[in-house]
């Protein structure tokens, strides 16, 4: 048994979680939200996207939470950019590092986005090159990796390929997310093992779902495959288990929980990213789908 | 990675999980919780405790839960058994297998059934006598095996220690458990690592709690041991997050389900189980513990 000694840790709250929200949270709440995450010591915030409000509302306004967030040296801080408009959007903010993010299944590319997964790495090309030419850092996601809610499984050597192009076209990490959560850890090794034949191990991250409760076996044996970067949400948020079609992102506090017990250093406070998750979680006026964050409740 | 073909999944939901739910439940929906669960594939199942009903007044009636139980061939149906009384109360209502409990942790053993441990295994010794004459088996849990809610860190050499008592006393296996939930993957590793020093490893079951969501990723870690039998509670029974003092039992839907994933073989229904689960969920009126569950409603 031989783990990483270091992971980092990618908080998509800000943006993966709350734009799954539905309740409408002020600019000044999602400031404060960024600004407790890097106080807590998150590396790496993803902080909202550059879209067009009119498919994801809650992420109006993420240039002035950029404007307004205080930057912390040596976290950064990211935004999702689904073309090369949002990344000049992006640019204007003062973002210097971006995602983006293709399907493993046709079928989920079709509905998710409306076209091929061909065609939505082709559209990605303008992007890449003014990301480059601009010394924007890219990270690549990928969904659907573990199974599609349109096809049911997702063959490994399908999400080898798209990780593969999303590392050629420039992305400095791919990040594998089980979007439906279905993954197991036995598939989640055998997943690695072959994604890694494509993009090497150190370049991949994994982003899990715990809508089966599955996310943290899921880490732990993406840990085994030595992998060390690891997407989560802050209180769970954008996975409230009783909303449909709900992200079901698996909470920061119970990976760092883990983390910790592992003994693997991530420079991130337990306590405060509580806290953190706490107000956020008061503000949405939800219940915190962290577990540690609830035992941690009524134990004290 | 060698992971064990078969796993015996020991379903605790009708003893220790109803054990902590404060709604009255009647003999029928006990009879019918049991008779679902031996339907669903469960070979191992633990009916009730024959303990003072001014203890646990939610045990009383388990002789009655015996009798009109449909005994199905092959299935263990068991009972907790304090002492020799309950071990004589037991084998009254054809009770073929009980199970005794201890602490690994002095501080919980005092509060929590006020003696020491080695006065704990003591009062043991006239029910082992009684139940080796009688052609009893004996299952012995160990409480505390990760973590004490009053001493915190629990020495594993003192877990191995009351493991090695209960199974030299003639414990057929001993279930450690890990009460308060804060095992993390290493440290179940470890101990798994020095209690099969003194327990062979085929003769050790593993008993999670989700309160801190490390269950699942605790039994992976259990399962790279070579550990092949766990206990869980179907609907996370007893587990409520919401209610102080809850047991936090890891759901068994939640298990099977990445048994099933990872290739494994129960003999248990996946389906069958959620039905069983969302069946005493309803009569309880409260929302189904399992993940799993929540994730197929939703998807339905």
């Amino acid at each position: 048994m031989s783990l990483p000694k270091q992971v980092r840790l990618v908080e998509v709250g800000p943006r993966d979680g709350l734009q799954n929200e539905k309740q409408p949270i002020s600019i000044a709440d999602k400031v404060r939200l960024v600004d407790d995450l890097s106080a807590a010591g998150l590396g790496h915030i993803e902080v909202g996207s550059f879209v067009s409000p009119k498919w994801v509302p809650q992420m109006a306004g993420s240039a002035e939470v950029f404007a307004r967030i205080a930057q912390k040296p040596g976290v950064s801080y990211t935004a999702l950019t689904p073309n090369l408009k949002g990344l000049e959007a992006a640019m204007a903010a003062g973002v210097s590092e971006v995602a983006v993010f293709a399907a493993a299944s046709e079928a989920f590319s079709q509905k998710n986005i409306n076209c091929s997964i061909d065609e939505s790495l082709a559209r990605f090309a303008p992007l890449m090159e003014a990301a480059r030419e601009n010394g924007i850092r890219v990270r690549g996601y990928v969904s659907c990796v573990l199974g599609c809610p349109y096809e049911g499984e997702v063959d490994p050597a399908q999400v080898a390929r798209v990780a593969r192009e999303l590392f050629a076209m420039g992305c400095y990490e791919v990040s594998l997310g089980d979007t439906i959560g279905t993954g197991t850890p036995g598939k989640t090794r055998q997943l690695i093992d072959i994604v890694s034949r494509a993009v090497p191990r150190d370049k991949l991250a994994g982003h899990f779902h715990d809508t089966y409760g599955q996310a943290l076996a899921n880490i732990y044996a993406s840990l085994l495959e030595g992998i060390c970067v690891f997407d989560s949400s802050v209180a769970g948020l954008g996975g409230c288990p009783y909303a449909k079609g709900a992200s079901g992102n698996v909470a920061s506090e119970d990976v760092l929980y883990m983390l910790d017990g592992l003994g693997i250093d991530t420079g991130i406070d337990l306590e405060a990213l509580i806290a953190a998750g706490q107000r956020i979680s008061d503000v949405l006026g939800r219940p915190n789908g962290s577990r540690v964050a609830k035992a941690r409740q009524h134990r004290d």
